[in-house]
């Protein structure tokens, strides 16, 4: 069973995130254990403060190493190995599905999530194995980051995912991007589902969706293509739609 | 204010995300108002059915076009101007600070969570304006997706963030990664905060601050140097930096 611990100001946030769909279904059937500890309870100092004003200057406030250090070397005590420990964090490693299946081979992830404030360098320096950014974007603090990681690594732990939502799991994993999809009705109030799809012609759909999903990619995220290698006849389907374009 | 609207099949993952920090504050403060909204209530169907088999075969459901096209024209009536209708998934453009500027410029949004289903093509055709996803990883659902947007959107609203908040909205916006933070004690535990801050020499704090910003860009972000405009002097420290590692 993997481990995972969460340390922030803020546990309040987690319980709708965990307690529902895959990430309480993996809790259910014990594959994950989740703890959310508010690290203040650690902080040593009468008024239990976690953050304090930065040396040097400048506004904006600085998390303390003590109650952080402590947390972490209390949670890692109670682990039975020796867990990874995730900041999330702008300056971090880009998160991605590489990252994701990495860290689910690990059985005790502990995520330190500040807030708005600062960490003090020490924090990062000396107990703090992996720095984890999930984009280019601003958030008020690192729960948000914790939330998206857990999930995305959660649903890679063995037996968490049903057949149902396996498939989308494997779709993603062609490398390029999912073909559209339709459901009943064929017309609904005047949009039509594509005449393929209704043909019962399994080459022709599976011609179309390769297609489709080979337009669909080369539109939005050329950038896959890096990393896919593809057959001859998609290769030359490639340059088909290419070449629609001119 | 700004009027945000959720759609979704799991709508208690939001309260705690929403009742916390910022994103509540804003709401007391009027600057915006959440409204998560299960749009099973709006299928027209006796079982109040959201999904169906794909057209053309394969495994995996199909989020059907009724419920949310009807929850999102009464959603829109509901509003007084146009809104932004925001589908998050994997093939939607990759989601940055920039488009959380121009999201923020809106003043009513609609979002629209997917869990591990598809989203019938005749959705995204039609009714959604804009396609996000937060990165290239495998998430459950939209639901943590949209509540990043959110958060990122709801704190660039005006009167939003307090002082103490928008100095780390402001550090971000240099370009380049922030430079290091400590805070008391000056040795926690024989790890000591660099001489340099003790100073009391704010120019060299300055100098020290700009070139382990400069630094950490280096050695982690790279890419981040061709959006920024350096000065003379940065361009010079920068040099070294590559140097010291020959």
């Amino acid at each position: 069973m993997m481990k995972i611990d969460v340390l922030t100001l803020f546990p309040e946030m987690f319980a709708g995130v965990f307690g529902h769909s895959i990430l309480k279904k993996a809790a259910d059937n014990r594959a994950v254990e989740y703890n959310v500890v508010n690290f203040r309870d650690y902080a040593d100092n009468k008024h239990h403060t976690v953050d304090d004003y930065p040396y040097g200057g400048g506004a904006g406030m600085v998390l303390k190493p003590q109650p952080i250090f402590d947390a972490v070397a209390d949670l890692r005590e109670k682990g039975v190995s020796s867990p990874r420990v995730i900041l999330l964090c702008p300056q971090g490693e880009r998160y991605n599905q590489r990252k994701a299946e990495e860290l689910a081979k690990s059985d005790h992830l502990i995520f330190v999530c500040g807030h708005y404030e600062g960490y003090d360098e020490r924090i990062r320096k000396h107990i703090v194995t992996d720095e984890i950014s999930i984009g280019d974007f601003v958030l008020t603090g690192g729960e948000l980051g914790a939330m998206v990681v857990i999930d995305s690594v959660v649903r890679l732990l063995p037996g968490v995912l049903g057949n149902e939502e396996s498939h989308r799991k494997d779709s993603f994993s062609t490398g390029l991007l999912e073909h559209p999809h339709y459901t009943r009705p064929a017309d609904f109030r005047g949009m039509k589902v594509p005449d393929v799809l209704l043909s019962g012609n399994h080459r022709l759909i599976e011609e179309w969706r390769t297609k489709e999903s080979l337009r669909r990619t080369f539109f939005r995220r050329p950038d896959l293509f890096e990393h896919v290698e593809l057959s001859d006849v998609q290769k030359k389907w490639l340059e088909e739609i290419k070449n629609e374009q001119k």
